[in-house]
């Protein structure tokens, strides 16, 4: 009888290992060209160089370096001032696929997958054979280490094939150098855009970008403290997946239901968590070791029954509307756009994973206005440079009817076209990226979801703007009109007449019939001292130390109406600005707004509203947004109705 | 002294099992969502099933069975014919990350990552927490056994919960079944639609999908005999990694350079080996294991200086051009397209791993002329049926100006617009997924150009036909015009004049002044035996045994001008075709074509050229290809200049 198929094809079954997966499938991991893996290693570089100093709350310094050997190998230098790695874990760090400290915590982090780094040395070794040099100095008073690194890829271990302490004048700090295969002619340019967009949402990172030929760029910090450090949470009971929780009871100490669900989860009290056992039918005594599938699953439904608290957002760290906008400023200068306008949305969740999502949209000025608009994406504070097609972010926008928004947009759908930029930030505790090389975001529907209700808010204050400004502009028009031909009128008239020249501001205000509000708002910079805010941010460009800068907003309120008038003037501030001197008192003062009730103000008389802020960059704050209470709106130009309390 | 930092980071410090990474990045394998979940599941055990059943010789019968248990659940069964594996590999086979067959041999397959079967059942589990039943027989005179699995992700191991012996009717396959969270409504669709565009290029498989309503659909083989095997190659040396050099330097028994180049490269024959350590300065006879890195960079770099064969195709299995043109035909019945026309590449190379491209267009009937044109992605004979917007295969035809071709695209970029299907298949020993769900291709140049190459030959054929069309139609309707109008002018002044009709031939002939040639083809049923051709396939959707085809060609020549007429016909004919009868007896018979040497033909005389084909199916030829010699092509309508000889 002869041998059965299945036995021949049994001797050629075999264990892959994960660093041959990935040296057979660099592209997955963003190394498909000499051009991609250039920017690839430099990224993974620079992420773990930023993760690792937040985490450590040390201010980024980081320093990249290219130097090109021959038109086919390049080597790559990224140095930081973090905690540097000690000696033992140097090989498993950068030398060992799926191995890394991000991947279990539920926190923000660039880094989640433990493959970066690893990937860039691997991708090195396959395609010059040489070995990865790695610095680390991890406390002052001690000497660095310098290890030479190679992979052993069949079984994806480091091999240490040097090894000697030297000296190195940083307190700490980690240095890694790869020499690798890649298009240096074609690749630094999109390593400084991409070392320009991490600078746009890390501005409390300084970065210094040295080219082959020596040439430097230094993108300076614009804000001199970290961004809120993201917590660690528990995992939260929506969506996590039936087998996983099952997993988990098999994991936890807790011998009661009850106190499993409260310690293992986040947003679990003990209402919460009793009112799913009672929702499931389960006793909150059960000890989840003896628990059944069924039961579990009878657990899994009624966490969707019973309403939960969504996950704490101390885990998350966005940027905030005020950074991004600050930032766009920044890069936009040249363009001296229209506006600016951002928005911002709460917390939300996929399969238990917390997110968030923040846009702004760059309008106007020399953009050009028959092009499809520009996508910045970036996701827990990582530029997404390559495979925009795939990306939820894109999904999400040209999923919007943006002619309704003034924007063109052939059929309705896809990318719109227009002189704007539109930026995106999703941070989560768990980006799920379409690949390992970290290029786009998978359509997850929640996640869309966000991303287009974000886009609707901000271009609905885009319309409002443009709504406004066009209505002010006729109102101009008329004023200047009457204010110069009437007085021209009766010059002539009473001229002729040999009468004295009437006084008009009766008539034109009969004619005018509104109250007309304009504003202005200037900047002072301040020396000493920075202002502290709740944005812990201050001065611009030039070095923190000094000092900041105080907007001065000036408020005229002219009354051209037949009676007098008697109202409520809101004017609205960033959260994150201090409020210094208000000219008159005001009748309330709270963390978005100042409140003026406006005691009568007679026909044709004209009165002045003033207030400063402080804790703001120069242009954070370059309009105003006024509202009124207690008179028609319609009379009133340059102030909008008041739908607040 | 405080502990430094980095002492802190180290205990978080951890190892990532892989399947504990898969488990948490599920979307990354194409289970993003419970729609594409189940559509992936079945993608993955079907191609399982194909590649075990062709490598083991058997043509494919297999079995797709969804079943859905609630809103949330559904059971996926896929059964196949195949080898069946041995007991004691099921638990690697299906339970355990990166563990395949494939993944080290150099030849076209389905599955080459060891990952696919086994990251649905990781879902299943995830998601369910039920295990996975697997059923494998692998000799006729044995018991089958079945297995009940679970995956211990933190180990990435299988784990076999159930085992028992069974009888099975079927004399050798594999059956498996598998609970997952699932969307059953809106992806049976899919699944429907993947299965048919599997049988389009799987012409030798059998497809039976049965929905959990019970409803059956049969995917019949229109091809009774597999596709030609693809063979095991040894990598090549184009493209193969200095990296990768080094490494193979160190596994390989050879203890001379020339005999390792000969026994580990494809291509390599004495006269190149030698030929390139000539370039290299290296001494033929150095043991591989002593030479330093430098050195085999020198030979990395003579690689491509020395002209080396490209590599050997068997280890491709190319779809062929009539298959595609079968398949798009039967796909495209209702829609009854104007033409279908196909194009192969030869086989080509990109990093060591051969590759061949096919294409076909499918053009006009009632496809819809204002959307953009329909495509088809197939890698490997697997459909692709997601990620279109960041695949190679869009990316090239998007870079092609179609406008020149006759087919709308605004901005000459970008998906063209107008009614037609592009298909694409990519064949490769190692197709380059932009991830592990194999949605789409990498943007490999190699690749991108070949894709291009094939569609600018196919939208040449296109524009041909289409010139060729309209000026037959031109000469129609002048011949039209003239055979009715003068006889009734003849008539007419014959009658007034009392003379008899003139005869108006010759008159006629020199209006026209053309060679006229129209043909038809007709198809004829034989019964019996099928005719075996190169192709090695018989009859359409019936029953193989019913027997086969026989197309029959009838081609008119009139000589509408005003001297004789002597010169060759070429007809082409497909290649896999058996030429039958031909008269009148032909000068000349090769593979691809049918010569005649036509005597002088008198003018308005007509000559009657006939010959039939056997070995194809209804369709495969319904448009004579026919080219003139000897005589000036401008002259002659239906036929173009033979450029051939």
């Amino acid at each position: 009888m002869p041998e059965a198929i299945a036995y021949e094809l049994a001797k050629k079954q075999k264990e892959i290992s994960v660093a041959e997966f990935f040296e057979r499938n660099k592209h997955i991991l963003g190394f498909g060209n000499p051009t991609r893996a250039l920017i690839t290693s430099v990224k993974e570089g620079v992420d773990n160089a930023l993760d690792a100093c937040e985490e450590s709350g040390i201010l980024p310094d980081i320093y990249v370096e290219l130097k090109n050997q021959n038109e086919e190998e390049c080597i790559v230098i990224v140095e930081d001032n973090g905690p540097g790695i000690i000696k033992q874990q140097i090989p498993h760090v950068f030398a060992r696929l799926l191995y890394g400290s991000r991947f279990h915590a539920v926190r923000q982090s660039r880094g989640q997958q433990g493959i970066g780094i690893s990937a860039v040395v691997l991708y090195g070794q396959l395609t010059t054979g040489k070995h990865a040099k790695i610095i680390s100095k991890i406390q002052a008073d001690q000497p660095a280490v310098l290890v030479e690194l190679a992979i052993d890829t069949n079984k994806n271990r480091g091999e240490v094939q040097h090894q000697e302490i030297m000296h190195w004048e940083k307190p700490s700090g980690t240095r890694i150098e790869v020499c690798l295969k890649a298009d240096y002619k074609r690749g630094k340019r999109f390593v400084y855009e991409y070392l320009q967009s991490t600078s746009i949402v890390n501005p409390h990172a300084r970065l210094i970008f040295k080219e082959a030929d020596g040439t430097e760029h230094v993108f300076e910090r614009t804000a001199d403290i970290l961004p809120k450090k993201s917590e660690e949470i528990k995992p939260h009971p929506y969506g996590v997946e039936l087998g996983t929780l099952i997993k988990m009871s098999k994991e936890t100490k807790a011998r009661k239901l009850a106190s499993f669900l409260k310690n293992e989860f986040s947003s679990m009290g003990d209402r919460t968590a009793n009112a799913v056992c009672d929702e499931a039918h389960l006793d909150r005594n059960l000890n989840p070791a003896d628990m059944s599938r069924e039961q579990f699953l009878e657990l899994y439904q009624a966490f969707k029954r019973v309403k939960i608290m969504t996950p704490p957002t101390e885990c998350l760290s966005p940027i905030g509307e005020t950074l991004i906008r600050r930032s766009l400023k920044n890069e936009t200068q040249e363009i001296s756009p229209e506006f600016i306008f951002t928005a911002s949305r709460p917390a939300s969740v996929y399969s238990g994973n917390p997110f968030q999502v923040e846009v702004g949209i760059v309008y106007g000025g020399n953009l050009p206005k028959d092009k499809a608009v520009k996508i910045l994406r970036f996701a827990n504070r990582i530029p997404l440079l390559f495979q925009q097609g795939d990306c939820a972010v894109t999904t999400a926008i040209a999923s919007i009817d943006w002619r309704r928004y003034g924007l063109d947009q052939p059929s309705g759908t896809g990318i719109p076209i227009g002189p704007a930029i539109f930026l995106t930030h999703v941070a989560s505790t768990q980006i799920p990226y379409t690949s390992e090389s970290k290029e786009a975001i998978a359509d997850i529907e929640e996640i869309e979801n966000e991303i287009k209700l974000a886009f609707r808010e901000v271009a609905r204050k885009v319309q409002m703007h443009i709504n406004k400004k066009v209505r002010r502009v006729k109102t101009r028009e008329k004023f200047d009109l009457i204010t110069k031909i009437l007085p021209e009128i009766a010059k002539k008239s009473a001229h002729m007449l040999n009468k004295p020249v009437p006084s008009l501001e009766k008539v034109i205000t009969r004619i005018m019939d509104v109250v007309w509000i304009e504003d202005v708002v200037e900047y002072e910079k301040v020396r000493g001292k920075p202002v502290q805010t709740k944005l812990n941010i201050t001065a611009g460009k030039e070095p923190a130390e000094s000092g900041g800068w105080i907007a001065k907003s000036q408020i005229m309120i002219v009354n051209y109406k037949g009676k007098p008038q008697k109202f409520n003037l809101y004017a609205l501030f960033p959260k994150n600005a201090v409020v210094g001197e208000v000219k008159p008192k005001p009748t309330k003062v709270t963390e978005s707004y100042i409140k003026w009730s406006l005691e009568s103000i007679d026909p044709t008389d004209k009165i002045d509203l003033f207030f400063e802020l402080a804790g703001l960059n120069k242009g954070d704050f370059d309009e105003n947004d006024l509202y009124v209470q207690n008179i028609n709106p319609t009379y009133v130009i340059g102030a909008d109705k008041w739908e607040g309390e």
